[in-house]
């Protein structure tokens, strides 16, 4: 249903009067003979954009500005690059080329290049549009994602656009629009059969490694779940990190299909395929300020699992204290956009609103979780991650119907002890290249450790997600896979003074020093206050 | 008062807890310990920005991305600078450091840097609470400034602050802070001598050289006007431009000062100086999408006439079909909010709403505005740019108190009538290093000329400043000076077919081609049309 759906959107191209057409047709062959040509002086440095620098004299002459956007002609070759400005970089008649461009365009030094100037961009209209609190229309947005992809946008540019949804909100109609684009952006997974389900939690409660839980249960149900996870960025470990302890999460689309359609599971990182591919570049420009609008978060989530042709989709969304989301009623308007876009999307949605005011698991980090994942799988490991997985894993083999209502718990639950979830685990880890005989003690642990104890008695009364992530990160975590923390308590423990509350980790001592210090900064571990503050 | 009311805003520094101070101290203090070493790989470039290269792997080994700011040092010298990425262009251990920053460092090839992570500038938060529709204080806003003149804020969240401003707008206050802000990120005029006026135009307008004629009158009138122009950025010329025809135009504010001193009036290219400095770089992120948000647009005008120390200011609002404000309306609210804004930060302003729905003068590129100004100055030249001219100077003098009510236009043109203008413009031209004795005739004018008539007969009913603007630009203004327009006719003018409409002037051959060819595409004459549609 969705690639009908995006075809609509796709092929008719900017709907733009005959006269207007005419206007940028002669527009359009005037610069063509604008041109100028430069020599090129190639600079050995790779940059990862297509830019260009002209000659501060040149460019002013030619009525061309740092941001502009020019179009490189050399032989065959052509290509769309932003300019900057320098007098110093390159003298006059020379343009410089870094070695990203230069490449591309088969350039050297010396070599002759043709400029030619180009009409802005139709994003930057519709962008202004957006912030000027206008609805835009499919088209629209198809164009500026388009325009994303190609670079002609500057980061300028698309941090007004972000603004700009941030501010004045999208609809419906144009959160669907956003999603089939980014879809369209990327490659897609076909794998031809089914059903096909996918999970995805919201973020921001450590150690939560229910997916590795899931994909294995799931998959051994038969329903088919080829998961691609992220790193971290600012948490201990992502899913990508925590499975590339067990197994390589490296892969294509295409061999993420064939894992898939062999085990019905697969845990890859996302990052490695090319997946919904504007929605990596709209999360580099989201991330300096943190701007989640709503319907770009929707957007970015549905159109992942779109793109890997899943129909059955169970999302976490965890809330309370230390949680991304703070309330029930914030969590139930998210929940419940997600399953009413999701459903014009072609998927069957269940968004469910769990307790997310304290890491799950003991381990936060990535050694530590495949320890508690990989006993999870073998029938013990700690309740809370166990409970949730189970839960979450029931939901979706409810969803698929391959399991009656209010069954799929008892039936996941069974999958942990009878072995099937961890024979299914070990035959992924295999297809993924690692070791199926894994053990959860064979597992690197960083070999210096420290025990933080309580200095006085109490209650916990709060475990705190975001100063866990930073001292595991601290100790090394996501990259020193040994690197991390071990909660001996949960919420609500009564501890003695000199009670063990967590060990750290490190595979250095130095950071396992730093770690010492970051307790001492964040103090994740609260104990219950009776007197809250004193006035007289 | 300006400088008063502004200390109130700096000196303070940002309120926080004594808890969150403490707070933010410890985690300083581990960031400082936990810094890591680099050996300095020089790229012989120039940026104009503070960027270095960490190797991919080391960032995310000290947990630092791209866009991320650290603090670098270097033996005694410390800087900011922001963070880029990559795995090819610097080995492990090794940072990228383009010449800007070696040289602000002191730092060769093969020198260790120490690199220390930063806690993210505060203004990121307060850009934040912008887009959420926050009222921001003025120390908040007066951070957001500091932080951008210390090059702390990436372009992506300036231009969400940008966004910001333009969705949420600003109010009065936070329009106060943004002035004095701007005003403080600078230099200031300090004639020691009053009163000081100042005029502004709104722009958009095709040739209203009017600044080159207001500025003789109201200094031969004894009242200090030390006029800072910009160069045009889409305009076939700014006064900065044009004036440079007759002398130089790039002066310190030290020169400023004593040409005023001198002559009472100057006129001088902005850039050239370093007042109301943030606005630059403000206008920078704002030139793509071409965002005016209002509070933001007076702000800019405001900060540069404070900084020149301007009590009285006239402020130029041409409107009309082709100008930048449409209506009356919008043009009343925005002279209101000039007026009321100014006197607030201690400036009688008087917001003149003028036609601008044609150009003003015959000329249109830097010589040929030149040779209007001169014929204005010595009793002649083209009735619009004479008339406005004088009633502009006119409006100054009454505000400053010279002349009584109603008077004002009478002795401006009495001093174009007796010489007194042009005898002070020569004066000017003369302390700026130019030719005093110069004739409208001796000026560049482009060997390449073409006239252009009209192709059936008519009344002509619109004569477009864009067009006119952008086919002097193709035939090489502002950067060829003798390049330009000549307009033989007015709006009104009735024409018979074959009839001279304007002559294009150009240095070059092909330049001269491609201006004609704009001419087909713009099609700036228009004469009268009855029938608009038929309809059957």
């Amino acid at each position: 249903m969705e690639s009908s759906n995006s075809k609509n959107h796709n092929g008719n191209g900017i709907v733009i009067s005959q006269e207007e057409k005419e206007k940028r047709k002669k527009k359009e062959e005037l610069w063509k003979k604008q041109r100028y040509i430069c020599q090129v002086k190639k600079i050995d440095l790779k940059t990862g954009k297509n830019i260009v620098v002209l000659n501060e004299q040149d460019a002013k002459e030619n009525d061309i500005y740092a941001g502009y956007r020019v179009n490189l002609k050399h032989k065959e070759r052509e290509l769309v690059a932003i300019v900057d400005v320098s007098s110093e970089m390159v003298g006059k008649g020379e343009i410089g080329v870094f070695s990203d461009v230069a490449s591309k365009l088969h350039a050297e030094t010396d070599d002759l290049i043709q400029i030619v100037h180009m009409e802005k961009p139709l994003g930057i209209e519709f962008i202004k549009r957006k912030l000027d609190g206008e609805s835009l229309t499919s088209t629209q947005i198809t164009t500026i994602i388009q325009e994303l992809m190609r670079n002609q946008l500057s980061e300028i540019e698309l941090a007004s656009f972000i603004s700009g949804v941030y501010t004045r909100g999208i609809g419906e109609d144009e959160t669907i629009a956003l999603t089939e684009a980014i879809v369209d952006s990327g490659e897609r997974l076909e794998l031809g059969v089914g059903p096909v389900a996918d999970k995805h939690c919201i973020g921001g409660v450590a150690g939560n490694r229910t997916t590795m839980v899931v994909v294995p249960i799931v998959a051994a149900a038969g329903i088919y779940i080829p998961k691609s996870s992220s790193r971290a960025i600012t948490s201990a470990a992502g899913t990508a990190d925590s499975m590339e302890v067990l197994a390589d999460v490296n892969f294509n689309i295409a061999e993420l299909k064939e894992i898939t359609l062999k085990a019905h599971g697969a845990m890859i990182w996302g990052g490695g395929m090319n997946i919904a591919a504007a929605d990596d570049k709209l999360i580099k420009i989201r991330h300096p300020l943190s701007l989640d609008p709503r319907g770009m978060l929707l957007a970015s989530i549905l159109a992942k699992k779109s793109a890997v042709g899943a129909k059955y989709v169970a999302i976490d969304i965890p809330i309370g204290r230390g949680a991304k989301i703070l309330d029930m009623p914030k969590a139930e308007a998210l929940g419940g956009d997600f399953i009413h876009i999701g459903k014009r999307l072609g998927m069957t949605i269940e968004s469910l609103i769990t307790d997310g005011s304290e890491p799950v698991g003991n381990g936060i980090g990535c050694g530590l979780e495949c320890r508690d994942v990989i006993e999870v799988l073998q029938g013990g490991g700690p309740s809370d991650l166990r409970n949730k997985s189970a839960l979450l894993a029931g939901r979706l083999l409810e969803l698929v119907g391959k399991v009656g209502e209010g069954e799929g718990r008892d039936v996941a639950e069974l999958m942990l002890r009878n072995g099937k979830a961890w024979g299914k685990m070990a035959e992924i880890i295999e297809l993924q290249g690692g070791n199926p005989k894994v053990k959860a003690d064979d597992l690197p642990i960083g070999q210096y450790k420290h025990t933080v104890t309580s200095s006085r008695g109490g209650k916990i009364s709060h475990i705190d997600n975001k100063g866990i992530n930073k001292i595991a990160r601290i100790a090394g975590a996501p990259q020193d896979k040994g690197a991390g923390v071990f909660l001996h308590r949960v919420k609500g423990d009564r501890v003695k003074e000199g009670d063990v509350l967590f060990d750290i980790y490190a595979e250095s001592e130095t950071k396992l020093e730093f770690a010492l210090k970051a307790v001492d900064v964040w103090q994740p571990v609260e104990l219950e206050k009776f007197l809250l503050g004193t006035m007289r």
